[in-house]
């Protein structure tokens, strides 16, 4: 079932029924803004990853400042942005099983949606898929440039699997997929430059020696939120695929040097315990807020700790000053956004104290 | 959205698309059997806790094996229940703010639906609610009886509270919730032991004063999984709320002397790359399966150990035997049942190898 909305436009923010997902709209505009200017002028593409967001409303106000398209990881995203009007998705993963190779290959006669491999059973199995539909599907080649996760060695394999999408008629060899997640989290920016420094010049070298054999890479995909301003320096990299930078989480902001873009995305949450002194007790556990980064902050009260997160409770220490009132709402700031955000089927965005929109997370859930 | 059912009744197993909530129908009855003998003849109900399960359909699964109701932590899980005709549940938390109340005054039309507060302003708030909705409404007065979360005070306290609820012509004061939630994790059987037996003097304490004020307990609740067995023998309480009983996940399989429950939920996932020799990696990450209490345990595949969760990304070390197939499925043990349930919208339970059932996850999301 499909949750209410927890709010309506024009109610002021306090009354907003919790817990509630709450986009700061001036700060999450700023956030678009910037990166567009910080990327004016390079040459690089902003191609945002719509895992974080999940939302074909929110992928429409980034191509509007420019983004050339959407990532995203699984069919059941694309899906939803494709039939919310983007033109242009890329999922930047691998895609197994025939049922959902056949939805990708139906996709395409509504948008352009490309794929990643690392293997040549999943080009064969595109293949058929594509020749099924009668369509053509873009496939990348997605490199192992570091994280020892998925994709395939650089150099030779690169090429070698390259090769194979390229001489299908049902595939179009689409250029490198070239992401290094856990470099995103290094927190000291020398660590972050050197681990890009390492999937540059793998990255690099693979596009060399497909030029040599003829082929081209129409994008050169990676680069997150931690992390994009060393693939855009790059000279190798086309588009970059950031997603959080929209929403800034506690945990990119404990980077040493934090991208510079402000907290826009709040789990607002009620007070709703005050029996035992020193504690306040809210209505927002971890199936409100996503834990595996670290907990959440308490947004604007420096004496309040979140420090311990239950089912459905989180339990606040009052560490300085006075402690919040029964029934007093607070934001917080999700350690990690994408998945807080997919807990939940509704954005509410507030802008001067007030709720001014509803936004559904489109493809909260959608993982197959 | 509502995601698509990843299944049909009839299929394979081996069919389901991924990653998927699968419950095997076998372990699951056997559960609810076994708790059902447990407590047969002890005079100790079972009031089985739905943030666990999220249905109905199960509710009433256990209420046909004698659980006299359910348990809920939020209003929006006990709509999802009286809409689906369980009759008597309990909300054992406190619920603040003017809309939830006015909410679950509301339910009272359509089925009893007791609340618990720890202190007097959410006394003074569900009266008016419920004196607004021209309604009764039953309530509990939950204790602090270890865990230093919600709760007020054992003893003196609690009868001031209980009395004040009494004494309002709107509401029934209906008994103790005394539910000890970290023990249910405590590893050695003698330190749950130890923990319940410290609740247990504080709620007799609080019960035989409450008699004294001539005030008496309906219901006298708390237990969990972890420590059920503790509280039925207390002769203190009335009923238990276990919930995690029905699934068995693999934090609870942790505990010395675990529970006498088989592993019946499983998060069926599909090998989505092996381009990394010694690396499988799965297609269900921390979105899908809840990493809270510890990362997921792979099924009847002893070689095969699940490492790191990123969100769209599971990553299987190959310790032993041979590595899965790309395309293989493998069903993973959630770390923790409750949260994991909560990230899906059907649960798809299959016997002998066959889908034989899809059940919504009905209030999948319902945090408010």
């Amino acid at each position: 079932m499909l949750q209410p909305p927890p709010a309506e436009p024009g109610m002021p923010e306090d009354e907003i029924d919790t817990p509630a997902l709450v986009l700061d709209l001036d700060a999450f505009e700023a956030n678009l803004d910037r990166m567009a200017a910080l990327l004016e002028g390079t040459g690089v593409r902003l191609r945002a990853h719509a895992k974080t967001h999940k939302s074909p409303v929110i992928a429409r106000l980034q191509m509007q400042r420019g983004a050339v398209g959407q990532c995203v990881q699984k069919v059941a995203e694309a899906e939803v942005l494709a039939w919310g009007g983007i033109p242009d998705i890329l999922v930047s993963n691998q895609v197994v099983g025939a049922r959902k190779l056949a939805r990708l290959a139906a996709l395409q006669r509504i948008s352009h949606v490309a794929v990643c491999v690392d293997g040549p059973e999943q080009v064969a199995a595109l293949e058929a898929a594509a020749a099924a539909a009668d369509t053509r599907i873009t496939v990348l080649v997605e490199i192992d440039c570091g994280a020892s996760r998925c994709g395939v060695e650089a150099g030779p394999p690169t090429v070698a699997l390259a090769q194979r999408i390229a001489a299908s008629p049902h595939l179009i060899f689409g250029g490198l997929q070239s992401y290094h997640g856990s470099a995103q989290h290094i927190r000291a920016p020398e660590g972050r430059a050197a681990a890009i420094a390492h999937a540059v010049e793998l990255t690099r070298r693979s596009v060399e020696q497909l030029a040599q054999q003829g082929l081209s890479c129409a994008i050169v995909g990676g680069g997150g939120t931690g992390t994009f301003r060393n693939e855009v320096a790059s000279g190798v990299y086309t588009e970059i695929q950031a997603g959080s930078y929209a929403f800034m989480d506690a945990d990119y902001a404990r980077n040493a040097e934090p991208p510079p873009f402000r907290h826009a995305l709040f789990v607002l949450s009620t007070v709703m315990s005050r029996a035992i002194p020193g504690i306040a007790v809210l209505d927002a556990g971890h199936k409100a807020v996503a834990i595996d980064s670290g907990l959440p902050l308490v947004h604007g009260r420096p004496g309040l700790r979140y420090a311990g997160a239950s089912d459905e409770h989180g339990k606040l220490l009052v560490e300085d000053g006075a402690p919040p009132a029964l029934g007093e709402k607070l934001r917080l700031v999700p350690g990690h956004c994408d998945p807080t955000i997919d807990r939940y089927d509704w954005y509410v965005g507030v802008r001067g104290g007030r709720v001014e929109c509803l936004w559904p997370v489109g493809s909260r859930g959608a993982m197959a």
